[in-house]
């Protein structure tokens, strides 16, 4: 009964239903789902507060195909992530794959089109054909919302405002508390090299440290030693390195960063001081933007992809599922991490090796952003309308007078619909309106019509006046005023 | 020379670029473009219209992965059909296709969720691997938006709220007179079985009629004699059906129904005589509704997919073109189809024998609708950012200053911008924003931030005014209401 239970929430999960004997299955792809209207609804709220953040701020938009020229994706997401990515069928002409995220297809539009400047967000789906496990919330196909800033333009200030918009959006939609965790590439370069570890380890030790934010030093130290390579020494150093917050949590940003000056060998690392030197001024023009106590210095962030070259960022929602059990909402429970990005000033040259264009940006984890708002709204009734007003009527033969009326509301702008029977009854016009929560119904009649008069019915408190026709626009657009 | 423009031209629009020797050539995959700012602003534009449209009407929106089941796909779109459609490569698992329309897919989603109504929008991109040619708007990948209305509901109603909704898309476009043409699947099964022609070849017969938009009569009858099948006769005798309308370009909607009724064949003809009572039926509740007087009975549409069950509609832009030259905006002239759709009982039950879910719906041709503003527009200068103030400063050492009066701004819900400088030229400052046409520049300087006080300069007039800080908040909203 268990397993049955089970195969039965599987199937609600990865949307197979209809299974015909002899017939294919129908269901969507492995690892993909239809959004229905009520995820629509949300998906349009989370990103409609993103989109206005990132237009506030100035910011274009571009779109670029799904696919791309497989040479223009290869050799860009590692060894793993190249196994992942869905490729065309060779159909005669081009080998094309999926976009495996919006970052490649931005730095190849910037390096085709000879732009030096931009500042652009790109909300799209991306493609990887990971193994899903869609009652956690990993999809094959997902959204990404990404801003980036391209350009040539003075230390930091472009990083402050990536910081400002992730501080803009978080608290926007009022997930609760937040940190923005905040490190450098060349801080962890001047560590690594300070324990002795050489570069060639750096992408695979970097790997294990970002494992911090879900295991034990002690693991992470394990790992490090037995798969990695470090001699237990060196990993023991760096362990006081990454370690530093977890060891010293009182400290504020700037005294993190003094103290691990004061350890010699880091103050001596050249990169290592750059890289503290830029973290600093960072911090300074956040202050000025006044992004929130959320920016928290931890030498511990290593953020997986390796084309970061300066400040790298992470924002996390520690408590965000407080409350939420897996089983319910199928988001990841503990892995908080809702946004990240960084600095990464070589990605464009890898298309065009003359054109130099810094880059840095964020890019939101809008799926579990979208999966957070599902589950802290799924106790209220989400509209996937947002129809005002129903024109209803109670007698026979009212079609056209129905039809009437409510072009005249949508001439007016008003949201209004009739149901498509010429003569339905009150109850089910009554009874649609609500199961809708469509606020108000304009119920017309013989009579009413010769006097001139509408009644307007609330169908919360079920309140019924007359109105006349002259007035109701006037009426109308205060009722609905009043109503939102 | 000429050759040398025509290349750049060509180059331009296929977005061709930097083509490096010895490595790979940086480009889009065939068929496929870039949307930059400027593409992306009148999209949205667009978009709006028609979202706002369908949000009026009642409809909710969802969303299907790009891709789906192979099977799923697999003989929905004829032979022809068929082989434009973008396969996967089968990489281990299922095997995949890119979505071909928006209305199958919709139709998988009914019958997977067992929804027997729904009135929806969506608005996405489909994939045909077509011979491209972009110079006249033809794309591999390329945005469709449809409205369908599924559900067992009263003759013609939801079809007359579908002409509705194309007419009221159509208008708030302001592209100019554009007509929607009318027919009814049985009235053309009634001609062809009058005229003696058997089921087998009303397909292939629909597809000649279909070209009478583009080409004259004698031309469709030749190849219906000689492709076709049909004799001699059977074809002249078509040819006074199908060109009823254009023989008595005077006549209106109801005389042409009732004067093709005379002809003692159609009218003794089930299928021609239910097709025109339906049609009837829908001219009434479009007069209802209000629909312009663009509705046009004309029995020539026959439009090409052969789901259609009952009503068809198309609406076309004759001169929507007209002075624009088709090599100046890359987009079809004289083909002024904009949106089309109609009835579609069968594609439901396609998937799920059992559930009989009678749709109809309309596609608007979205990228041709681009392609006419885009045209419309080629004057003006489009902005692609909405930023309302520029903060800036005439002196050195005055960055934090500036960011922090931004983000005060950006806290009003003001869009603001700063250029990323730490001692920026006030000229470069003023020229960014004449060059984004941003309407106002903020100028702070040490003196007036001792006193104070802001000086507001309006982008065009170059009037400078100083403002209190206190009144700050009030003044801009004032001037931002003013400039829109």
């Amino acid at each position: 009964e268990k397993v049955a239970a089970m195969l039965a929430k599987k199937k609600l999960v990865e949307g197979d239903a209809a299974v015909k004997p002899g017939k294919f299955v129908l269901k969507c792809p492995k690892g993909t789902r239809d959004y229905g209207p009520t995820a629509m609804a949300i998906r349009e709220q989370v990103i409609e507060i993103m989109t206005d953040t990132f237009k506030r701020h100035g910011a274009e938009t571009i779109e670029t195909p799904v696919f791309e020229l497989r040479d223009v994706l290869l050799g860009k997401y590692g060894e793993e992530g190249g196994k992942l990515v869905y490729d065309l069928q060779d159909q005669g002409g081009e080998l094309l794959s999926m976009r495996y995220d919006l970052t490649v297809p931005f730095a190849r539009y910037l390096a085709m089109n000879k732009v030096a400047t931009m500042k652009r967000y790109h909300i799209a789906r991306v493609y990887r054909r990971d193994q899903p496990v869609m009652t956690r919330g990993r999809y094959r196909e997902f959204y990404q919302c990404d801003f980036d800033i391209a350009g040539k333009y003075d230390s930091m200030i472009p990083e402050a405002e990536c910081l400002k918009i992730m501080d803009e959006v978080l608290s926007a939609l009022k997930l609760g508390q937040y940190v923005i965790k905040l490190n450098h590439r060349l801080m962890l370069e001047g560590m690594f090299a300070v324990i002795g570890a050489n570069d060639s380890q750096f992408k695979s030790v970097c790997a294990s440290v970002d494992k911090l934010d879900k295991e034990p030093w002690d693991k992470v130290e394990e790992e490090l030693v037995k798969e990695r390579g470090l001699t237990p020494n060196a990993a023991a150093r760096l362990g006081t390195f990454v370690c530093f917050k977890a060891l010293h949590p009182d400290l504020d940003n700037g005294a993190i960063l003094d103290q691990m000056m004061q350890i010699p060998e880091l103050a001596a690392n050249a990169k290592f001081k750059q890289g503290v030197e830029e973290i600093k001024l960072l911090l300074t023009y956040c202050a000025a933007f006044g992004v929130s106590s959320a920016v928290e210095v931890n030498p511990s962030l290593a953020r997986g992809l390796d084309y970061y070259t300066g400040s790298i960022y992470e924002a996390v929602i520690p408590d965000g599922l407080a409350g939420v059990k897996d089983e319910e909402v199928g988001v990841p429970v503990g892995v908080g991490s809702v946004a990240g990005g960084g600095r990464y000033d070589g990605l464009v040259g890898m298309f065009s090796p003359k054109a130099s264009v810094p880059c840095c940006g964020v890019s939101f984890g809008i799926e579990r952003l979208f999966a957070l708002i599902e589950a802290k709204n799924a106790s209220e009734q989400q509209r996937t309308t947002s129809t005002q007003v129903l024109v209803a009527s109670a007698q026979k033969n009212l079609l056209a007078d129905r039809m009437r009326l409510v072009s005249q509301l949508w001439s007016w702008g008003v949201k209004a619909e009739i149901v498509y029977k010429e003569n339905p009854k009150m109850l089910n016009q009554l009874q649609y309106a609500e199961e809708r929560a469509i606020p108000f119904v304009l119920i017309i009649g013989e009579q009413e019509l010769k006097d001139g008069v509408v009644k307007l019915r609330n169908t919360k408190s079920r309140v019924e006046t007359n109105v006349k026709l002259e007035d109701l626009q006037t009426s109308l657009a205060q009722m609905i005023a009043t109503s939102n």
